[in-house]
């Protein structure tokens, strides 16, 4: 029997293209992971007449559904009104909701403006959902056959209140959810993955996908439910060896390999007690800004290039010798003048022209000292600026992560 | 007379939310541009009966619709039976149509699989898209009041072939593109900007919206086609003196007052040939991340807290002065030891502990000194660590925007 999910996003900012509605994708692979069936997303504006049809539509034909946005404080911001003319029930106070709200205020040491006031009236019947991030609270209730569950469009307000919701939907629903297993990797490209996964028999009802994201790639296998585990684990451990150490991370098993790469760093360090050091060219501040609040980061030093970073370490100047040794010398230097136990140095080749054109790719140099010698690794980046910025942070760290998970240091 | 667009996407993976939507985005502010009022968007996936529904819908409720997906030659594809149904009109081959698939493969040396022959058959009343870069020309027809476009779903061809299809909207309707104006602010949140405007009395056929984006709050002012230009021009300015000196930028002026704070920054430095030193503390690198590729940005230190900053600049450690007299003498030794002409420091106030709990505000302290002397800013950053971090990152450069922009330096 399948369960038949909607979404809908309310705000014009989507309706005119003006912002990608991240939220809809985001809510309907979790939908999916639970076991619903999402049949339909729909996206409109703020104007009543549209929210209150829509609402009714919905109200009609899915089983549940999830909207995002449109419960902000200011007059544009309709959807409590929009649910209360669908549903023919008035808007009323909720006590709990309006101290959140004042709290949240009184927090950053500012008084609460009148028009806040607004976030805190719910349709009569509709259950609270809190907002421990933000100033709107959501709620949810029955409207004819469709449980609506409303959350803010501010994404990472959503996804943590998306949290709760799911408990709540999983004790609501009788479903059988898929379980979605994720390889996550750095520095190989989706198509290369799936030329790894070539010679692999997946069982036919087992679904193989890719995404692309910003900071990794990831491979996903859906295995639906009840599928068995031992199977599983060996499918996941199939895929894994065959895409090899460009894997660090797999999400989805009931162990510590999960997380993303500064997680998975995050226990290396700790385990081993080690401190770090960075010098960064590429990437120009990024690397530090991503270990932002890491205990095991003891200083980043930043340069433009490579006679800046000779120049930042009072090191000798380069007299011809190749890149590795450079990066050997000054991670050396950084070692020495930090006292720290792992020296971490990022240098790349071409000029700044290059680095800032989409069509020019870069040669990223990265060079991690241990107490047990030089970890080294060189590697392409392309892209725009932003791009190639992202990628010599991460491919430095995944360094430092490749080197944690490998050697015993 | 507004005329009507919706956009409709086809495609399970879309529905799955296995990839963003972006073709309704882009879709959507083409249409707008042109002087549509988009008004929905709807995304199905490839079940017969949800795509003969909504066509129907459609039909009866806009001027015009955009539909991507389901061109291709597979099963799954059924775009254009769905409308044919949804017509009551006959699938038929357009000759001109298969010539121009079988000349795709032709070019490329392989055989037009048989499967590819579908692609070529439009209902009876369609006018044929050429599809200049792939295999499935798209086609366009009216039902009911309603004039459809059906375009590929990969946008790299939608967007192509919808430079013709701009070509015939223009003349088949009658439209008068809407002028937006943007107010990017950084500092000051959606609820306190409705406040500044509250009094201010807008026309009534100005829409006023508000967005609040990762990195500013935009404050929309929507003025419909053939709006007075001076009256337009002085709604901006009051909302803008309503609003004050946290509008760093407007857009859509036809001057040079818009873009985005770095944007900004850049106008004002290479204006003025300054160079500038920083060192960052509370957004641990994202400041430099920010300026890359930046050429007045001299150099950038990152330090952990108030005693690592003074360390890093071999300063005399605080005697237990105000902020803002350390502060004032940490810039000066910044520019002494680098020699530039701007010295920005940034501090906080607050334990490491209170930086990563997302319910304790820090205080963030800015300095810049100037040739002309020293500007401060204190405020206060909460949320995730994530959040005050970026928070400081920005509010550091914009206490360099607005140096830039008040004083005569």
């Amino acid at each position: 029997m399948k369960v038949l999910a909607e979404i809908f996003s309310q705000g014009e900012e989507v309706v005119c293209g003006q912002i990608l509605d991240s939220n809809a994708a985001w809510l309907a692979q979790h939908l999916n992971e639970l076991g619903f069936t999402v049949r339909r997303h729909t996206a409109v504006g703020d104007r009543l007449d549209d929210l209150v049809g829509l609402i009714k539509e919905i109200a009609g034909r899915a089983d549940c559904c999830i909207c995002t946005g449109g419960l902000g404080p200011t007059c544009d911001d309709l959807t409590a009104e929009a649910v209360s003319i669908a549903a023919g029930q008035a808007l009323q106070l909720d006590e709990v909701a309006l101290r959140q709200i004042e709290a949240y205020f009184s927090q950053r040491q500012r008084p609460m403006p009148d028009i806040n006031r607004k976030q805190a009236y719910f349709p009569q019947q509709a259950t609270r959902i809190d907002n421990p991030t933000g100033t709107a609270p959501g709620f949810a209730m029955r409207i004819q056959r469709c449980w609506f569950v409303f959350l803010p469009g501010v994404p990472s307000e959503m996804k943590v209140m998306f949290s709760d919701v799911r408990e709540q939907l999983l004790s609501r629903f009788s479903l059988q959810p898929d379980r979605l297993m994720i390889l996550r990797s750095i520095g190989i490209g989706e198509s290369a993955i799936q030329q790894c996964l070539a010679k692999m028999m997946l069982p036919d009802d087992v679904q193989l996908g890719f995404r692309a994201a910003r900071d990794e790639v990831q491979t996903k296998l859906l295995f639906p439910g009840g599928f068995s585990q031992s199977e599983l684990e060996r499918c996941v451990q199939q895929a894994a060896g065959l895409i090899g150490d460009y894997v660090f991370a797999i999400d989805g098993l009931e162990d510590e390999r999960g997380g993303d790469l500064l997680t998975v760093i995050e226990r290396g360090m700790s385990l081993k007690n080690r401190r770090l050091a960075v010098l960064e060219t590429a990437s120009g501040g990024l690397l530090a800004a991503k270990c932002q609040g890491r205990d095991w980061l003891e200083t980043v030093l930043i340069a433009k290039d490579i006679a800046g970073a000779t120049r930042q370490l009072a090191a000798e100047p380069d007299s011809g010798e190749d890149l590795s040794k450079t990066a050997e010398r000054l991670a050396s230097r950084l070692m020495q003048l930090q006292g720290v136990d792992f020296a971490l140095v990022q240098l790349f080749q071409g000029s700044r022209d290059d680095y800032q054109q989409k069509d020019k790719p870069i040669t990223l140099y990265n060079c991690l000292k241990t107490g047990a010698g030089f970890f080294h690794r060189q590697q392409t980046v392309s892209g725009a600026a932003q791009t190639k910025q992202n990628q010599a942070a991460l491919l430095s760290l995944d360094l430092l992560r490749r080197t944690l998970q490998n050697q015993c240091l």
